[in-house]
């Protein structure tokens, strides 16, 4: 994977085959079913999250507990180790100080791209900028692999800011690589301009989850400026939240998911993230599993 | 204990028995002496704490470590996991990641029953608003068993602001289901209303220490509003606060409690906290114990 | 060592003798070779970083991992320990709490001297104001002796804020016990009066280096109120900075050294930082194993 570069990375989902995704998958499995103990004792781990977060961090965390490895959690507002360095120096003296792989989470998109090139240890995206979140994506397919046995030809809605969503990206990568049929759903200021390039199909009303087998609702980014995309976040919930009253009018046997952390009566409502449906808190423990297989993966040199 | 709720919690101390104290106390003992290693390994706990507090985190955490617990401190200044969540949807997810017990602060008082009401983990409370803190008086009640053997029908003396301190209310709870004859002293403005229904007597001088076998002096919370109840530190100080001269004139076998930090020269001063009748730091020291006990005992449904 | 105290600390390197500087060495040494495992399982040690720091602070925390150590970081930003509290109380607590060796920064110069008069558990200085930071003096030498056997009689070139500087200092008096010849060169409002009475030569030019072994440049504290001492940064690093020309005017087998983090382009170039000449990352590896030694050391009495 990645062979552009010196060293195997996992920096976004686009260039993970079907066969390497089922690589991933099987070890997660293994994990779960605790199969498989994967020791890594003696391993360093270093966090560099450049962004708040804690759900991925703290899944990332455990995943690194479960698996012996110790967590250096250098993220700026933990250190100062950044300031007045280029991230490249830094992840230099990391490596010097023994760290064996990298989580990353940054603002700005394709930064890993650019120091994958530099260093010669695995980096894992934990999310950067716009660009892709792939443990992420990850983790909502094995959800769903889990659920359906396949998802070749299920119907998905992604519902929300696709445009600025890494969630989003990285997630069509890998459903469409696992042969499903993905509409991406909002508001026009939402959906960037020929995203249909990706081999979606674009809907501007909710009514397409009706037809769905999946609904993926995304996360509106509060803190981010988005002032003039939306008319209010009331305005959006009334078009795009997922209520009470969809859950008798989709299919009964389709499945809701959200990358949480949930603004619930924004994208969806309470009554639907705790429905039967939802596989929402599934997705938060496969986390765990998926990041143990990825790290176990990257550390071997098997991805 | 707590059987209002579906898992059992440490909430405060009201609702413990004699028996129950026992229970910890012994447990407490054990671990003090070494006797019982009491692994938990491959347990999580999750830390939230929405108040800043650092001994009692550390005493937590070192508790967490003897145990061989992983310990993810998901403490709103670390992380913003909760930014956009409900404290529900928080611990729902933090369980989703395997968390199998939390340990929580909050300036809310009660808002640990309310969360204890909705999920299926222990919740031991860290401290809530004015209400309770109770991991705090089952240390002090040990450290005063250690030292007294019992103290059943000892005087108490508690000095402070009572009205504002979740130590107080738990503390009377304890020493009165101990036995022990409690007297609260302080300003009118720090005495609240209706504090004699609890069972303790009320005295707005200092001298009532001279008689008291237990002396505890309540920290005054520099950080809290208060404007108005008492005139001055200083003012306070030279009403309220133990000083050198008082360690000649109190019982010789009286000790001194103090549940830390310390404002030296406001409410006790250096020598009376550096002085043989002080017990403080004996107190930091068995907070270890008595929180791995009370760990131990909810984990394993013994409590 | 520091036989002024009731135990023994690491405060500052002037009262390391040429053999206690080996002893830590030699230990050094097997802890990189995996010669020895040195464990202390059960051992907390105490961080209380005053001031930010992520490069000593994450190879101390590596060390203490690679020890088996428990790290209890209640540095302020982590913590609300210490407000309220003198650090010597907070100390005390802590170690009521089972810690076994402190870890301090501070930016109050000596402010360890006084605190290792009061408590019985080994301090490092992790640097004091602008003291000494003796681990930094330490893991120089050790990467200098590494390279060179012996750095007897080598010409050393300190380039910098050396009036701030307790990198300088404590550099200054292992690199003399150890018997090598040091000029420190800066512009004069960086060369503080009365230098040249710790055995040093003094140079305003950058010329100096060229017949030096060593070259060491300081990190210029962007942080810290420079207004006045030195026009610009520019000025600063057309003057004093180590550009790649040099790379061709040094001595061939000269070592270039820096503390980090480096501010590329001031100090030094980043073709100087990346050159064959360049030990900085090898400082960084060396770091780990002699906080290892010192820890242990310590911990065992044996320092």
């Amino acid at each position: 994977m990645q062979s552009l570069y010196k060293t195997s990375h996992l920096l976004d989902t686009e260039h993970l085959s079907h066969k390497e995704l089922n690589l991933i998958f099987d070890l997660a499995r293994k994990f779960k079913n605790n199969d498989t103990l994967g020791t890594h004792r003696g391993t360093n781990v270093g966090f560099l999250f450049h962004e708040a977060s804690t759900r991925t961090k703290g899944s990332f965390l455990i995943a690194c507990k479960n698996l012996g490895i110790n967590v250096l959690d250098l993220s700026p507002q933990n250190s100062s180790f950044v300031k007045g360095e280029s991230l490249v120096d830094t992840a230099e003296n990391l490596i010097a100080l023994g760290v064996n792989l990298f989580v990353i989470r940054h603002n700005q998109s394709g930064i890993m791209n650019y120091l994958s090139e530099k260093i010669d240890v695995p980096i894992i995206n934990g999310g950067d900028g716009m660009h892709a979140h792939p443990t992420q994506a990850l983790l909502d397919a094995f959800t769903l692999i889990e659920h359906f046995g396949s998802i070749e030809n299920k119907k998905v809605s992604i519902i929300g800011d696709i445009k600025h969503s890494r969630v989003a990206r990285s997630n069509i990568h890998t459903l469409k690589t696992l042969g499903a049929e993905i509409t991406v759903i909002g508001p026009k200021t939402f959906i960037p301009i020929g995203i249909e390039k990706m081999g979606v199909n674009i809907s501007y009303s909710l009514d397409t989850i009706l037809e769905s087998d999946i609904i993926m609702a995304l996360r509106i980014q509060k803190e981010r400026q988005l002032s003039g995309l939306i008319p209010s976040f009331s305005d959006y919930a009334s078009c795009y939240g997922i209520k009470e009253k969809h859950l008798t009018e989709i299919k009964s046997e389709a499945v809701i998911m959200h990358p949480g952390p949930v603004n619930r009566g924004i994208e969806i409502s309470g009554k639907v993230a705790d429905s039967k449906n939802s596989l929402i808190l599934e997705q938060t423990t496969n986390g765990i599993f998926i990041r143990m297989a990825v790290i176990s993966l990257l550390l071997e040199g098997n991805l």
